[in-house]
């Protein structure tokens, strides 16, 4: 166990991520907020990549990048340390948001590749944000930001203590909450309606908890066969988002 | 090199793949076209699964299947190697198509979690099949098995060496073959009709080959934003299936 507690640290820390991939490192340098403690880069990548002129950049071989991220990581000849984001307040959020708004709850989704994928198709239909509860959802890492392919720089995360009470106040800011859950009755077109919309995911299998449930207007279902149990947790965040935006 | 590729050999190859987790082994326990050579399982998964008869069955703890699969994958205390499912048609799926049916082609898209996500995507909105280029697809692996959840098993999966020459047939089947592009000036839900449906999607970053575009009737994009370049091609494949069904 230790040995493999040191090898993960070597591959950057919650405190101190590592991100990789072209996309993910230029959103990182192109985000004001972002402070970028160090870097590592082919001579090849090194020559279009915009590092600020304060970031120590260190020329690698690609191999030796390999070494400085998880198994298999397809870095694409770059490496960057960095600190975490400032976590964003949900009040910010609420309260800027305008009468089309959507955003994203996430009620324990774990897999850091699905938050990744999930802030990435955030972006795309222009959620306001994504919320997590603080201790069930996976630190800002290299894998979340790469699957993210540049969102994580550019949609804001709100981390909770309690999910049931950031519903309450995703309430009180006239969002109508809706669940998704395979066992609902009313499919997500018809739960959709003129106010501003918070889709509410839960992890795969486990679904929705009963107490976030509770804190939901609605349950809704995507219109899908029985042929399997659900969609991947990504892939159904994209759908109603799709939905949610074209209503 | 050679160590690499002696460990990935040792986890199934392509000509005798291993799969893990519950969802995709009970799966393909439950599929007649489906050989199952041998298995292994933790004495608490075993007591559930419904092993045939004719397959050895070997009772091992957790770590001992983790070395029989590659590393952190998820087997949840079960691991099968099988022989490939036979490949399916394309005349047949043509053929049986009925006038509502969407059909998914992907180009060139090799990633196995985007290809097992899509897999499980199709099975959930009633796809009639997907068609992939023989030589830029992945094989069947584990990791096409549980990204796909036990889609696998379900979804008729057609390799061709000529994905050009498929798309014609697929037009002569009276298929409206819509590709997902970027740059088109179409959104998709525009591009839909009465007709049944192709979906043709490429890779991310690369697209959609100009030999292949040149092989759909219409070219349409995803009403998104220009915050991100593009989805994640699973969930690009997802809220196309769902724009195709809902239409």
């Amino acid at each position: 166990m230790s040995r493999r507690k040191k090898s993960h640290q070597s591959h950057g820390s919650p405190q101190r991520p590592r991100l990789w991939g072209r996309h993910a490192v230029a959103a990182a340098l192109d985000n004001p907020e972002r402070k970028v403690v160090r870097a590592w880069a082919t001579r090849e990548t090194a020559a279009f990549m915009q590092f600020p002129k304060d970031v120590a950049v260190t020329l690698a071989e690609a191999p030796d990048l390999g070494r400085l991220v998880p198994h298999d990581a397809p870095h694409q000849g770059v490496v960057i340390e960095v600190e975490p984001l400032e976590d964003a307040w949900l009040d910010g959020i609420l309260g800027g948001a305008d009468e089309r708004a959507v955003l994203l709850v996430l009620d324990q989704v774990t897999d850091p590749h699905n938050v990744g994928a999930i802030l990435r198709s955030a972006a795309a239909f222009g959620a306001v944000g994504i919320v997590t509860q603080d201790r069930h959802a996976p630190p800002e890492s290299g894998v979340v930001a790469k699957a993210a392919s540049g969102a994580l720089e550019r949609v804001p995360w709100v981390r909770v203590v309690n999910l049931a009470r950031a519903l309450e106040e995703i309430a009180e800011a006239g969002f109508w909450r809706i669940g998704l859950a395979g066992d609902a009755d009313m499919e997500l077109k018809e739960a959709l309606g003129p106010p501003r919309i918070a889709l509410v995911l839960g992890a795969e299998g486990a679904g929705l908890r009963p107490n976030t449930r509770e804190h939901c207007d609605a349950l809704a279902r995507l219109p899908i066969t029985d042929v399997v149990e659900s969609l991947n947790v990504s892939n159904a965040a994209a759908v109603a988002l799709y939905a949610a935006t074209v209503a």
